[in-house]
């Protein structure tokens, strides 16, 4: 017992779970800042909800599986009811809607961000813990509700640094392939079925696995690079070549304008009344994109987009990233960093009436990622200013005032808290990227004065900084003013 | 089975978990913002850890509880170690500090918002998740770091919009406390131990019983007033007595100088050397914040503060809301909003060695209420300021660009989304406490022009709206213009 009692802790996270610190929280912040306030201009009201939710109140809609509360963190409530960690902010609101339908203005249109998890095996960039920024339209039936979600998807890509040509949101329907696979008489399939969401997985595949992936898992199945093997959905190979066919015009629909994209649609397939029914949905949608003028290469229509989620119903929107990268693999496009789409049954879950619906997710991590490869990272504008160095320990008071006193004059400053000499105080300020370090040691004391050191200047002039005396000997990257000049001496060398 | 998977689920949360929307997430927003900016100015930086980690970890170090774990949301990971929902902010900050120990900057000085949750018996404005904004600064052993903690403090609570006189921090050391029960001569006292954190526990009541009630607390015990009895410390009368006239010093302590309360203490209490270094500490931290000229209403020396955790070794501090407040019980003052305090301990647990700390912790929702109070709540500058109204479906294009063309101007607009008619139209602008609505009629159309009706002045002239004629003869609410001057008329008004 004892033994097991001195036994240290390790310090460890668990696996999957993230620390930000420096430039990644500053990132984190303006990318919320800048998409919520898109989101709000377009009139969405902000919600927060709660983290944990009644499992069987969320229930589970993740990608990928048919096992339910696979993916979920789930745990057993000191009640005996089981609780949930939210693994989406969608889930979360459809039971804040139909908990609250009555008082709430119809449509109800909310934006939330905040952390989601997955108890899903952690990878490269993939966290157990990561934090989406959500808008919804509950309650609207219409096109204008889709149309408006993409071009807000396209203001609040755009917003966070990203330019025209650099992304796009792609649009497509749910039931352009409910038609095209309901006009293929498959044996067991309607919308879905089994058959159905094994065809929708396979096709959600295409950017990473291309046509011949795609093709195998619609056939018998598909070995990858590991020697893994997945089995395939075991279309006959007519259907296969059919569905194929149609994800050329998917891979074609980036040349194409919108209109044009949606006329080769209903060229090519022949007329079935959901198909039929998808496209009138689109070409609406289109109408509207169109009429506010939104630009060709940034909202395309493109049908190969499925989107994993189950819920999906309708129209469906991904954000994708154009851009090359350069990665381990070689040359790749960056890829999506959010979808959406339309859900008209979530909230019908729960409330018994139909409560029509649409919304779009950005995940934060990822687009971090690109704006950090694209260079166009925010760095800290609030970053520290000046150090005051404690150069007499019994003076702390006085040095402190003049730290005080400069944060008065919105100046980021601190006085040296901790107890470490002069080196330590270098140190310190270098590590904090410190602009400018404040001294008032014996002969500045003696005579009223006070030296304002550059430490960014000084760096450039030499990043060898053995000792005191040779640091403060570099006379150019150094002043020494009356003590009474020092915060107008400092205001002018940082607004230089 | 089938009965089962029929049966409607109710949509609900669990106890504790609160949804915010409206003005409580504004105000959520506008107080991390203030408070933060104050954290950021002072030169500490953001850091965001993740909301679960090792329960070992961890540890639980709740006030009034020796049951490990008790409080704390934990459950099994799937590589079967023990995970926990953190509880506070700070012991994740020392899993994090041993784990980064030689990369961080020393001091580290570091700020940090989020939700914690605590497995807790949920009652009135008490929650089992909620909202901290924590600043700590981790390694440095000094009256600097304790007094920069005091005072930022006050620049925090202030920066909320509470003003001096309606707040005040009140500063005191467990030392103290541990040094004139040292002097008492208890058996099997001594700091941390069972008797030790009794007494402690008994005097951190004394805002919510009185003096009478700790008195008791003290002896053998108190019932209360639905008649459940609480086990005392069991101490003799005469040292009891010695405990209350020290708090009788605490309770005078708000009429005192922070200095006049220092000599009041060293004057009545017999030598110890623990409390002679307690003392000494605090004088040294009054030194500073006096040269600082803090005003002597923001922060006093109150010995009777002690806070409840368990991790705290010397200097404490609490943020009290002054004001007197009508509660069902009748005039009572507000207290608590947060606290904090020197914790030598903390990281060494992890990391080996010994890494004193100090920290201090805002309570977000008791804060936003105490603003409610206090009317200060700030209300949505962000509010929907125009509605675009659909009179005909088939031009939901053309009113969508005049609600685009709208927020190009910054002004938030939307086009209603919806599939109601002109009476849910009219409601729904109201539920939102839109501005303006902007109507294109059959009328309007014909003459190309815009119907702009001012729906808070048209509700001041009526809160009667029947139908669609009666609200839109409101001549003195309402002004026609030509459809090419509309942003122009939005503009002037809502500048008004």
């Amino acid at each position: 017992m004892s033994l097991e009692k001195k036994k240290k802790i390790k310090p460890q996270r668990p696996r999957g779970f993230e620390d930000l610190s420096g430039n990644d929280i500053n990132e984190l912040s303006h990318l919320r800042n800048s998409i919520q306030e898109v989101y709000s201009l377009y009139g969405f009201d902000q919600l927060e909800t709660g983290i944990i939710e009644y499992s069987d109140v969320i229930g589970s809609f993740l990608p990928d599986q048919e096992r339910p509360n696979e993916g979920v963190f789930s745990f057993e409530d000191d009640d005996s009811k089981w609780v949930s960690l939210r693994y989406d902010l969608t889930s979360g609101l459809a039971r804040y809607v139909a908990e609250n339908y009555d008082s709430l203005p119809k449509p109800y249109r909310r934006y939330q961000s905040g952390w989601v998890f997955r108890n899903e095996k952690p990878g490269l960039g993939r966290f157990r813990q990561f934090f989406q920024i959500d808008a919804d339209t509950v309650g609207a039936d219409n096109a204008l509700s889709d149309a408006e979600m993409c071009m807000m998807f396209s203001d609040a890509i755009q917003s966070t640094g990203i330019e025209t040509g650099n992304y796009v949101i792609r649009l497509s329907n749910r039931k352009i392939l409910d038609g095209i696979i309901d006009s293929l008489n498959i044996k067991g399939n309607s919308s879905g079925s089994d058959i159905n969401l094994s065809i929708m997985r396979s096709i959600d595949k295409l950017d990473r696995l291309g046509l011949s992936g795609v093709e195998q898992l619609l056939g018998n199945g598909r070995k990858d690079e590991s020697g893994d093997f997945t089995k395939g959905t075991g279309l006959e190979k007519s259907n296969i070549n059919q569905i194929i066919s149609f994800l050329e015009i998917g891979i074609d629909s980036k040349k194409l304008s919108r209109n044009e994209c949606l006329n080769k649609l209903s060229n090519q397939f022949e007329s079935n009344s959901i198909f039929t029914e998808a496209l009138e949905e689109l070409s609406q949608i289109t109408k509207i994109i169109n009429a506010a003028g939104y630009d060709e290469n940034k909202i395309i229509i493109d049908p190969s987009v499925v989107r994993g989620l189950g819920y999906y119903t309708g129209p469906v929107y991904e954000a994708d990233l154009t851009f090359d990268m350069e990665t381990d693999k070689g040359i790749e496009k960056f890829g999506s960093v959010g979808g959406g789409g339309r859900y008209d049954d979530l909230v019908a879950r729960l409330k018994g009436v139909s409560v029509p619906s649409t919304g779009i997710s950005v995940g934060v991590s990822r687009l971090s990622s690109a704006l950090k490869y694209l260079n166009k990272t925010k760095n800290n504008e609030n970053g520290l200013s000046v150090v005051v160095l404690v150069m007499d320990k019994d003076k702390r008071s006085e040095y402190y005032q003049i730290a005080s006193n400069l944060r008065k004059e919105g100046i980021v400053s601190e006085c040296y808290s901790g107890d470490g000499g002069m080196k330590a105080q270098l140190k310190y300020a270098d590590k904090r990227n410190a602009r400018l370090a404040i001294i008032i040691g014996e002969d500045e004391a003696a005579s009223n004065s006070a030296t304002i050191k550059d430490l960014i200047a000084g760096k450039k002039v030499s990043n060898k900084i053995s000792d005191n005396q040779e640091w403060r000997s570099g006379k150019d990257t150094q002043k020494t003013v009356p003590i009474d000049d020092l915060i107008s001496n400092v205001k002018s060398i940082l607004s230089e």
